[in-house]
């Protein structure tokens, strides 16, 4: 089996070094020449080109890009592939790739593995990055089954969990767990350096311990990423920020009440549930 | 020089395990002969009872009880001290308790070192826990500099960077770094399981990865701290809460109206301005 991957940033690279030491064909197309020989120099790929046309003998492709460039590629590419051929891709968002990227290709189907690293680009590719992630398939009702089945296959065999879901519940469910925390991260250090004096500010920054770090380091992280998911999963994420606010406005109702009881009962509730999300 | 300490947890355990190690003599009180016989086994305090009149030798003592106990136990103690000794205590709130433990007696100092761990109990106490911990003293008016003093040495001796402020800026600045993170954090968890079909709320759980793990840890961490942070540091805490909840406001409404660059720059701040809450 030939695989192309179309992209070798951390994902597209992870995927290659997996899949070259199964031992599968794997081809790579970069934009940047220096991405392609690096590829080659790591064995993250057996073959790799600048050019689109090198994925003409491949039998399934994963594109790697970043979300924008999803559909772009899938243009790109298609006019060298026989109809056989399946791609798949590994966008964080799905409603708005799925249903396009199927008109443009009757055999696509969206995947999203939930992994990654602080970090970008071919240099920091590793090995086993899906180990253990997450890994949802998101048809829709023209998919075809065999090539769902062929992806989950390749998922499956470098580590993944593989679930099944809609695009739309998808894109709420990475919307709750993934895109709001960043916005409420990213909203924690905004609020707490436009909180006042200077000597406020300054004893905040050197009071600060674990409990901020954890809670403020996807606000603090990637910038592309975070206004991405804002423009691809705007809808949703608006729904989770507006429900989110709502409850906040009942815990502050809670404190201004001095309504204990129930304040505890949402923290014993939260320690409580918490595990569930952490398997 | 002999130092008391009242309430053998874990910070009182771990203070007195560090101080025993300096070759200070260390008086030990807690309500639990248990926990007394334990800190004696584990040379946690060079001697230790139930009753607080142990206490009347001691030239400085620590109270390191929860919160709602530390003005209790100087009206309790202090029938057995001699003028000179000082107090200082560990509480994370100092407004509520420095005015009044002044009141109560003259050579009182507020302290607050930002140290801990997820357990409890004179069990979880350890060596080096304040090592490099940023510790705060907090003088009004009346306070004695030669208490004060003495009390930084000490925590200087086990590790501490010292940090002066008013009770009242010391508040102000624990609620927007520890105890607003615990507040939003849990409303995280909060919102995510109440967000609408079991199946969503199920998909959520299992996409969950280490961004969700990060910004939930601190909202479903100890109940009663996190609501004696509420309850105690209410008024702050209150006016954090509502400066939060009109900045994520902005960032919805930005989101709403597709103010791209906007919400780009204030994502490029909290990642410029992160790593100094870090150092």
């Amino acid at each position: 089996m030939k695989i192309g991957i179309v992209g070798l940033g951390l994902i597209g690279g992870s995927l290659g070094l997996d899949l070259t030491r199964l031992g599968y064909h794997v081809i790579g197309v970069s934009r940047q020449l220096s991405t392609c020989n690096i590829a080659l120099e790591r064995n993250i790929v057996t073959q790799a080109e600048v050019d689109f046309a090198i994925l003409e003998q491949t039998d399934l492709i994963f594109i790697c890009t970043p979300i924008e460039s999803i559909l772009p590629s899938i243009e790109n590419i298609i006019k060298y592939l026989s109809p056989q051929t399946i791609i798949t891709d590994v966008g964080s968002v799905k409603g708005s790739i799925v249903h396009q990227g199927t008109q443009l290709w009757q055999n696509f189907v969206g995947s999203h593995p939930m992994a990654g690293t602080a970090n970008q680009g071919v240099e920091s590719a590793e090995f086993d990055l899906f180990k253990n992630a997450p890994c949802v398939l998101t048809p829709i009702r023209n998919t075809s089954l065999t090539a769902m089945e062929t992806v989950a296959k390749i998922w499956t065999s470098i580590g993944c969990k593989m679930y099944n879901s809609t695009p739309e519940i998808h894109d709420r469910a990475v919307a709750w767990i993934s895109h709001l925390p960043v916005m409420i991260s990213a909203n924690l250090i905004y609020s707490c350096i436009n909180n006042g004096s200077q000597e406020l500010v300054k004893l905040s920054q050197n009071l600060a311990s674990s409990g901020f770090r954890d809670t403020s380091r996807v606000g603090g992280g990637n910038v592309e990423l975070g206004l991405m998911m804002a423009q691809y999963n705007r809808y949703e994420l608006l729904n989770c920020l507006k429900e989110y606010q709502q409850n906040l406005s009942k815990i502050i109702e809670n404190i201004e009440q001095e309504k204990w009881t129930v304040l505890e009962d949402i923290l014993t509730k939260t320690k409580e549930e918490r595990p569930n999300f952490l398997k």
